[in-house]
């Protein structure tokens, strides 16, 4: 049986092996990808975004358990360098993941540092993409949210939630550097420890000032205390409730178009730009061209359209 | 006279209009860039990077004050978020900017959220480029050290400090995302506080196990105090061996290059996504296998391969 086949059939080994081959690109991983498309396009994928510090993966375990209760199965990719999930963070996180790892019907991958070979950005597509083979229901996606992420993950997710804590000074610049407008769910975590209730009530005001493309969905305000599992019910509610909306409206073909788009880019990008380096490299008269810049002789603007017009001058281009 | 002249003989509105063109790519941005490039190089550029919360914009600012006592003209790009110079952080901060901002020795710019048109590296690199042609003796670029910045910082900087604070334990996960590897100086900022000497002792521990790529230089830990003004002063001597053993050795023509190359990637990278764009846009044949893409009757691979090939072949390419 080839591996697509086994992953659709559930075989975690198989997963965890393809992953591995499409992040370092080895033989056959265009294959792979090529494959299991077919199979894809099902789960829902979530994305958790937030600055450190706020709880986000402890959150992401209790709302894992919460999926699984209810019989589903979870993927769990972790993007952020801070968090458990990627070897970070505290002892005492590190043993409550392991725990979730133990459960058959949840897999957590994370991320190598940089995101291996084509970044960050194509391989969690990538890697979302053979979840999605695995016929994961639910996709859970966790960035750092610096609003300069490497991921944009409303470009990958079809529900986003930012997670900040109740001390909302700390994370304001978080909302500033964009976090407010991507966000479909906020969720106020730790909302046991003092400034809770001001701080929902204050993120419920900057989004009601604010503006959203999409006008079927308001997004909502949750608070929840992950460590002592509170209002982890309500988030999943929110979750679906929103998937449910994007389903009744266009919301859903609008996001995936332009999902699509967007990683059709990429890996046009990155043929286009193997292609150049290697005539970077390669090719003496790019190469003495380089020389002049590197010079002062010519400009980068000038010398660049050059080298462009190379490559794509097919009977110019001698690369591989 | 020109706006390049204008530059040229530090005209700070000069300067600062250019960098809005070259911000908006207003039209005559590619003709200021080309200009400028021959009276690029000679400043040194100097990456400050690490996480939110350690005071590296009062460093910063104390670094520039110590710089003009020199006589020097320095340039500051705020690329953080969170930083007082771009319109963040508290009070107090923002006013000690101001009395650095009267300075007519020192011109302060700080990118505008996701860095306008291109992206943050290519604007960044642009107005670096201006800055040079301004005949800064320094430009100093301050990025959030998350360890997946935007701006990759050791591609634009000669020299790179990492800044971190006495309470190493939260920013471990900082150095473990890379950013051990990219400093030429540490700074343990905040020495006044507990813990610093352990700190010390700890990064240069670190430092002293790593690897670093040239031989010349070993990264050498320097500690601060912005708010007390300690250290400035070793401070800016380390900044200045650094430039020194980097010019003895094979380091700047090295790190020109790569810096070089990077740039001109990201040149025709801009222009050819603007090609593809346009073609994903308005060619119909495009068009219609991005429909069969989204129906799963084609995998994205064998789609993107088959649009690349259209955008690199001249004659079936219809594009602007």
């Amino acid at each position: 049986m080839d591996i697509v086949k086994k992953i659709f059939y559930r075989d975690r080994y198989a997963l965890s092996k393809a992953i591995s081959i499409i992040e370092n690109r080895e033989d056959g991983y265009l294959d792979i990808l090529k494959d299991i498309y077919k199979n894809t396009g099902k789960s829902h994928v979530i994305g958790i975004t937030g600055p450190p510090g706020v709880g986000k993966s402890t959150l992401i375990a209790e709302l894992a358990q919460e999926f699984v209760s209810q019989g589903k199965y979870v993927g769990i990719i972790a993007i952020d360098p801070t968090s458990p999930f990627s070897g970070g963070a505290i002892l005492g996180d590190r043993i409550r993941m392991n725990d979730l790892e133990l459960n058959k019907n949840v897999f957590i991958r994370s991320m190598a540092t940089r995101g291996g070979i084509g970044g960050i950005a194509t391989t969690t597509r990538n890697i979302i993409r053979l979840m999605e083979g695995f016929q994961m229901d639910v996709i859970i996606v966790e960035t750092v949210g610096t609003g300069q992420a490497d991921v944009d993950i409303i470009n990958v997710a079809e529900t986003v939630a930012v997670v900040l804590s109740p001390n909302l000074g700390d994370d304001i610049q978080t909302l500033k550097a964009g976090m407010l407008e991507i966000g479909d769910i906020f969720i106020i975590n730790k909302i046991d420890i003092e400034g809770a209730d001001e701080a929902i009530a204050y993120l419920e005001n900057m989004i009601s000032i604010a503006k959203y493309p999409y006008k079927e969905w308001m997004p909502v305000v949750i608070g929840t205390s992950a460590l002592k599992k509170m209002g982890i019910k309500e988030l999943v509610d929110a979750i679906y409730q929103h998937k449910k909306n994007l389903s009744a409206s266009k919301g859903i073909p609008k996001r995936n178009e332009r999902v699509l788009q967007y990683e059709m880019e990429g890996i046009i990008y990155d043929e286009f730009m193997n292609r150049m380096r290697y005539m970077m490299e390669h090719d003496p008269e790019t190469k003495e061209l380089m020389t002049e810049v590197y010079n002062k002789n010519i400009d980068p603007y000038t010398a660049s359209q050059k080298i462009l017009e190379k490559v794509i001058d097919k009977n110019k281009f001698n690369g591989k």
